[in-house]
């Protein structure tokens, strides 16, 4: 079935070229790629003279501050014509904006397999470790000089999105990606060692109760960590300051599947990490949620023990 | 001053074509770097129809074990006319094996900016981030084809020696090297998962008891960690599972000064990782210890308690 909504990288350039008031939408729980995406688009359509601004359904956290350093709010007294969504795979992923914004995205730039193709027009390679990696192509293609914002704004969709380059995900082209950008003059090494090497007391101390919670199950195949309000409370970690822990279970020596339950509006958001033995995306899909093959997620209403029983009764038919 | 004994990488090339029987010599208490350019030579020029083999002082350590799969010890009964050190920076680094070759190295292929110019002849590029990544230039300007054996070692080089590409040594040049590794079929994903991401339980045990332990001194800018032989003894961790954290106090947000505290023969194994704020080896080599301005360590005798308080003694003196 072919997808007349498609469009090309040069198709998507001159589309952006041809256009001057742009709002940019990041998906709601803001992650490093959305947010490299959406700034390295902004610096980029600015410096061709053009207007943007951004939005997002949730804050983005502070640890990216040093992205945001040169978005100028002063400059958004404009309407909005063009909506682009970026790293935004599904309507429900604009959160609160959805209402307002979902069905009125004109361009959509993704590498989500899962991308449900909710815009006008989507721009989607899906063999992209990061949307960052698109939006890399995007920008080249605009004829946008890669100054240190945007540079800064890529590597770090592309650092985050493909575990530091450890993912199976990651390509040679993600490693051509970073080369540029390192030659563009990111801060590579400062963004390592903030982002990945510095670890709140807050992060430390949610992460050995984290540790104390962690179960096992299907002969230690399956380990599953719980995040609870409660916790996140008596350790007073901020939103941001959670983000990689779901990758925990699964670096657990044998296991195989790995899956993290954390709590948030009466329910909890699943995050599912898995080998090749399962394909993560489907589990997750079957539970109205979406991904990738090796990392999904979806969201259970009620308790733990009730997200934990219908996960591992999916995991079960299919270890 | 022109150094005369160096080689460029054409002239590395044509006198390793000109020859037939090489000893590949690997740096003492050998690391990915070393083991990753030893065995891509060997496979180079196995492939190109010589003879080679790999010594070292110390052991190759067992994760490394995928590197050596296809290394064929029973084409060995030849005698080795051509020495080559790589990674060797110095003849000391030769361990055991410094009487019989360090005077005797006809090729020394490094990236150490200290190397002390011991060889005949030293092929030697101090902006590598990796002694792999000179090794790859090497191979490629001998012609050989990059298969999957020499995708993996290399990969494995400049993937250890650039801290996972995190480090500030690491360039445009490093991510173009892993590019080209990743279309050669390099099981990066793989490496990258067994190498780092993998945590045994007894690991993840003894991390939630260090954490527990840990301790804030001088407004939190001081923190300590305790490893018991108590703790190993209970966590039942192998020797190497505990590598990285001492690597733990220094991470944490805010601190300057972390301390590891380490339980060996009737005292303390003492790991001190400081900010630019304090000297690590001078703090160290007062103690009869030494190392780096940023990473040194030293032995103290005793009980913990007594360790801690020598240290936070003279550590009071300069925060």
């Amino acid at each position: 079935m072919e997808n007349k909504n498609l469009f090309t990288f040069k198709e998507a350039a001159d589309f952006l070229k041809a256009n001057d008031d742009f709002l940019i939408i990041s998906h709601k729980s803001p992650d490093g790629d959305t947010i490299g995406c959406a700034f390295s688009l902004y610096y980029g359509l600015t410096q061709l003279g053009k207007r943007a601004k951004i939005a997002c359904a949730d804050e983005f956290p502070g640890k990216y501050a040093y992205i945001f350093n040169d978005y100028k709010k002063e400059s958004h007294d404009f309407a909005e014509k063009i909506v682009v969504a970026v790293d935004l795979a599904d309507k429900q992923l604009f959160g609160s904006l959805e209402e307002k914004y979902a069905s009125n995205v004109d361009l959509c730039i993704d590498h989500h397999p899962s991308n449900t193709f909710y815009a006008k027009k989507t721009l989607l390679r899906s063999t992209a470790a990061a949307a960052s990696e698109v939006m890399f192509d995007v920008l080249v293609e605009l004829g946008v000089a890669l100054d240190k914002n945007i540079a800064n704004a890529l590597y770090t969709g592309v650092l985050t999105d493909s575990g530091c380059f450890k993912y199976s995900n990651t390509s040679a082209n993600t490693h051509i990606v970073a080369a540029k950008l390192i030659e563009a003059g990111c801060d590579y090494a400062k963004i390592n060692k903030d982002l990945f090497d510095t670890k709140s007391r807050a992060r430390l101390a949610i992460e050995k109760e984290v540790i104390d919670g962690l179960e096992y199950h299907f002969d230690n195949k399956c380990a599953v960590i719980t995040i609870t309000e409660d916790m996140l409370k008596r350790t007073a970690v901020e939103e941001g300051e959670t983000e990689g822990l779901a990758a925990l279970p699964r670096e657990i020596e044998g296991v195989e599947v790995g899956i993290t339950l954390k709590e948030k509006d009466g329910g909890f958001k699943v995050s599912l990490r898995t080998s090749e033995l399962i394909d993560a995306s489907e589990v997750c899909k079957s539970l109205g949620g979406g991904g990738h093959a090796r990392a999904a997620g979806c969201f259970l209403e009620g308790s733990a023990e009730n997200a934990k029983a219908v996960l591992l009764e999916k995991i079960s038919k299919l270890i």
